[in-house]
């Protein structure tokens, strides 16, 4: 039987189907279906297909419990990115700043020490981590919840392309399916189910990372949750999950433990002595530029110049009308 | 032998004594110590003697491995405080604004609930612990790290009073003890001792208050560390706390866990509609009052308007040039 006969089906008939279904419909389906010329249009469109039983197929997805019956590919790289050490960061969509500079940060730097960044295309947190894995040089991996051929968000279009320039996007749903929202749950276990280790960075109470993270724990992996201020309804997910026992993370040699790998050094930055005495405010807690002109007794020129320094030297980040120790 | 010897042979030779040295300088003490002109004098400034092997010394600190020969204490309320149900809630002197909001509801919260809560006297946290629970009309206990008769910090000298309005302040030294840097992890073992539970609401890296968790967790006692961003070095120590099994508090039920009790409902508060608006914007964190005009749309009237109307009603606090829920 034909595991890309199953994709199709479920296609044309707008279910989400894993097995093979014991009905008339589908034996219908199967035997008129035309395999040779359905992989010919596959390839016009410059999508490929790996069927689960294929050698190349993901080691690490083909172990869940419910594995798709193939993957939909899209992108510059070849499959076998998805056998290397790959770590999920997924987060809320409305994320506030500091899960956004979190999320990015993450990204950056696991790309940079050579793991592959797997996460949804989605608005905040995940479009951040593929950017910042990007920025870094490092290869991501975008798992749709809808047709391989949609960029969804329309939004994240261009982020899509870059993303595909180096890496790979992914979908179990053949070209065509519509973005749906009972399809982001399913979405989300491929997420889960590609990575060694899952990594929530901002979530609300009864959010979709949160399903993320329950299906990461329930197929054994690690799950990591980005401590975050009890006071953020943004925070209250990822907080909770540490009460359930998900690992804290305060940064990257918490992943890279995982792995058996170590971090490398952060590149010292030479900052002026203004920039250095603004740091030291940040680091103790966002602040806005009022307050920093406050602590640091510097006249607003001299404070605007410390922060565009910082800002360029990646050590501070603006957003939300604050500033931030990066 | 006399605790009381002990105790003040401790404080004329500028030493920590737990038990009675074995040498000549202390025999000799001993044999000359006039323990009813002694009391008489403790008595004449409201200073009260609680020797380690009398009924009323407070049994959790009698069971750490090192209890101190007694406690001096002042303040209106009896010994029997120190047999209810006490927590410690420690932290970062120089807190953040975040920081020092949330041991300020965690001091309301648990004195509201009828809990004890015992902190330092200190700056930052340990200040804003005890202010909540006095706010509450709760029972707070400060420890001192010097003589019984020195209110330290001087800044604390009307919040050390108040605290002995209703509660109590004690130590392990007598009066005359100068405050010294080494006495302060002694004075932690007393914190931790006295309590059921130690909450760590921020803490840098090797900062004091974790000596208090570490020595609550040697005796066996529940420890909370409150989760913060990692990008803030004042939640370094206490998310490297989580890390170490420490339980994430995010609010009080988690703490009246502990002690078999559930939480009481929040009152309801009713607010205007543009308060309404900026207090969802603030749930998903800090913003500063720019911010906030463009997130919700409100001009600058309207916005502090709504701005004092959550303050009043205690939903949001100000510090720092943010502003955040509460």
């Amino acid at each position: 039987m034909s595991e890309l006969a199953l994709a199709a089906f479920a296609a044309e008939t707008g279910t989400h189907v894993v097995r093979a279904p014991r009905d008339r419909a589908f034996r219908a389906f199967a035997r008129r279906f035309d395999e040779p010329a359905y992989l010919a249009r596959l390839r016009s469109e410059s999508v490929r297909w790996t069927a689960r039983s294929a050698p190349d197929f993901p080691p690490l997805l083909h172990a869940i419990h419910d594995p798709p019956p193939g993957l939909f590919v899209r992108g510059d790289a070849s499959m076998e990115l998805l056998r290397r050490a790959t770590v999920a960061v997924v987060g809320a969509r409305s994320c506030s700043p500091y899960g956004g500079q979190v999320a990015r940060m993450l990204g950056r730097e696991l790309g940079r020490a050579g793991l592959v960044v797997v996460s949804g295309l989605a608005r905040g947190i995940d479009g951040e981590a593929h950017r910042g894995a990007l920025e870094s040089g490092g290869l991501t991996v975008g798992v749709l919840g809808c047709g391989i051929d949609r960029d969804y968000p329309a939004a994240h279009r261009e982020l899509a392309a870059r993303i595909r320039a180096t890496g790979l996007m992914v979908s179990e749903y053949a070209p065509g399916v519509e973005p749906a929202p009972w399809r982001f749950p399913a979405r989300n276990r491929i997420i889960a189910g590609l990575s060694a280790a899952t990594v929530v960075v901002e979530a609300r109470d009864r959010s979709g990372a949160l399903i993320t993270a329950d299906l990461a724990l329930e197929e054994g992996r690690e799950v990591f949750a980005v401590p975050g201020e009890i006071t953020s309804a943004l925070s209250s997910g990822t907080n909770d999950l540490l009460k359930l026992g998900a690992t804290p993370l305060t940064g990257l040699a918490d992943v890279l433990d995982v792995f058996g790998l170590t971090s490398m050094d952060k590149e010292a930055v030479e900052l002026g002595s203004s920039a250095e005495e603004v740091l030291a405010r940040l680091r103790d807690g966002p602040a806005s530029a009022d307050e920093l002109a406050r602590a640091t007794g510097l006249d607003a020129g001299a404070l605007a110049s410390a922060l565009t320094e910082l800002e360029l030297a990646g050590c501070a980040v603006a957003g939300g009308g604050v500033y931030r120790a990066n």
